[in-house]
């Protein structure tokens, strides 16, 4: 397959492929530029090429997901989620993917302490373990809090790198929408006030959660560059705005506080039929 | 080392070290974003690091210069010099170091051709081999020529990527600056009217010729981009915009011609002390 960046500079995009039933054929990404190249000499005749994959699946090995959690006050048993994850593949250290998706969530927390803001409902923050190649950390999650599902109001995960954020996108039912006015006027200032709503965000790591009903958040944002760095060596802090990260803590933050207060209930995610 | 690119896709530079007397010591280059991480690391304390140096020298083999002659009319003993290299480094197919120099030199034979023009002097077109490792190439045609080396009027070679060219620089001496006015006319309009003297040139493979007395010439361009490609793996074709080609093949065959039919000689390359 082509990589989905630039042809900026022949950085083929690695990552995992999978078929239906988890069964799995080898594949390769090559760079765009390798790509084109390709489909010259193709266009001359007969393209033979010789692939050496090296990438292998190495045994199991104990990890762990990251929690902390802010207590609520009077609905201090009801649990809204701030998240990102915290594995990334090792070419890069994995700043845009998801480095600043843990960063934000993890500020969420560090803003409303240095505050002083007590939320009504309990903020938890996670950094998920294994998004990249099982989703392994969400499942846990939801394997042990199983009996506890209908206590998570709602989840906001941060993982499509450090562009700039415009508003977020949710997986709350269309009836909940006219709830989330006050949350766009105070977003409205940052340029972030546009609240989009579909059946099913299918995060990484919330779309089992978002099955189990709790309505999904995730921001959204400028992705034009995310491709050019995303799954690739030159995924590294430097790529990272730093005005972008604290408007991605900015729009998490607001997001989280007024999920965390909010007095209505915003009823369960909309999950498509299947 | 730090790299000399940019700090755009974390792309470490290769290429070979020399110390004086030919001795080496193992050398690395690191790209700018790892540079900037371990000065991060530095500044908080003690900084270890392991790195894993793979490039080898294998055994000689044979290789080639690649040359063609236009030959000349009733100066054909005499002899122009267009030029390029043929090798690159291996992590790319070097379209910027050096196959636009080669390309192009080969054009101002096929442009002359086309325009069925015939020097007065004899317009050699030269690939060199081994520029990058040694310029035994160059060595090679130096020791063949030895006895011939007055004859060579002059020899141009582009080995600076294909950033657009905005004129020409030279070591012919001071006191032929004025012949080349009809050249900078021609030149003016295609944006490269620039003529710049040095005492010497120092390119990899005329720099033998020139300290034997021999003219250089190189296309003066802007380099702004070059090395965010050079001798890294994204030095592909894709990277060569075709109106600076065509350009370079402009510039390369406007002074070819002037050099290989001016009336007056230009003298010898003005050899600085050493």
């Amino acid at each position: 397959v082509r990589s989905v960046g630039g042809a900026a500079y022949r950085l083929p995009h690695t990552g995992s492929s999978g078929l239906a039933d988890g069964a799995r054929i080898p594949a390769a990404a090559v760079s765009a530029e390798d790509a084109m190249l390709m489909a010259r000499l193709a266009r001359r005749g007969p393209l033979s090429m010789r692939l050496v994959l090296t990438p292998r699946t190495l045994p199991d090995a104990d990890s762990y997901n990251v929690i902390a959690d802010l207590p609520g006050t009077d609905k201090a048993d009801e649990i809204v989620i701030v998240s990102g994850h915290l594995d990334s593949w090792d070419l890069a250290t994995g700043a845009h993917d998801d480095a600043v998706g843990v960063a934000s969530a993890m500020a969420v927390l560090e803003t409303l302490k240095r505050l002083d803001y007590r939320p009504r409902r309990t903020i938890r923050m996670i950094a998920w373990m294994n998004e990249e190649n099982g989703t392994r950390g969400a499942r846990g999650y939801l394997a042990a809090e199983q009996g506890n599902v209908e206590k998570h109001f709602g989840a906001i995960e941060s993982d499509n790198g450090a562009g700039r954020p415009f508003g977020m996108r949710t997986s709350v039912g269309p009836q909940a929408m006219k709830l989330f006015t006050p949350l766009q006027a105070a977003l409205q200032p940052l340029g972030a006030g546009v609240i989009q709503r579909q059946d099913a965000l299918q995060t990484g790591d919330l779309s089992g959660l978002e099955r189990a009903g709790v309505p999904s958040f995730a921001p959204l944002i400028d992705t034009s560059d995310y491709f050019d760095y995303h799954h690739t060596p030159a995924d590294t802090l430097d790529k990272v705005d730093p005005d972008n990260l604290r408007r991605h803590v900015a729009v998490m933050t607001a997001t989280a506080w007024f999920l965390a207060n909010l007095e209505q209930p915003i009823g369960r995610a909309a999950v498509p039929e299947r």
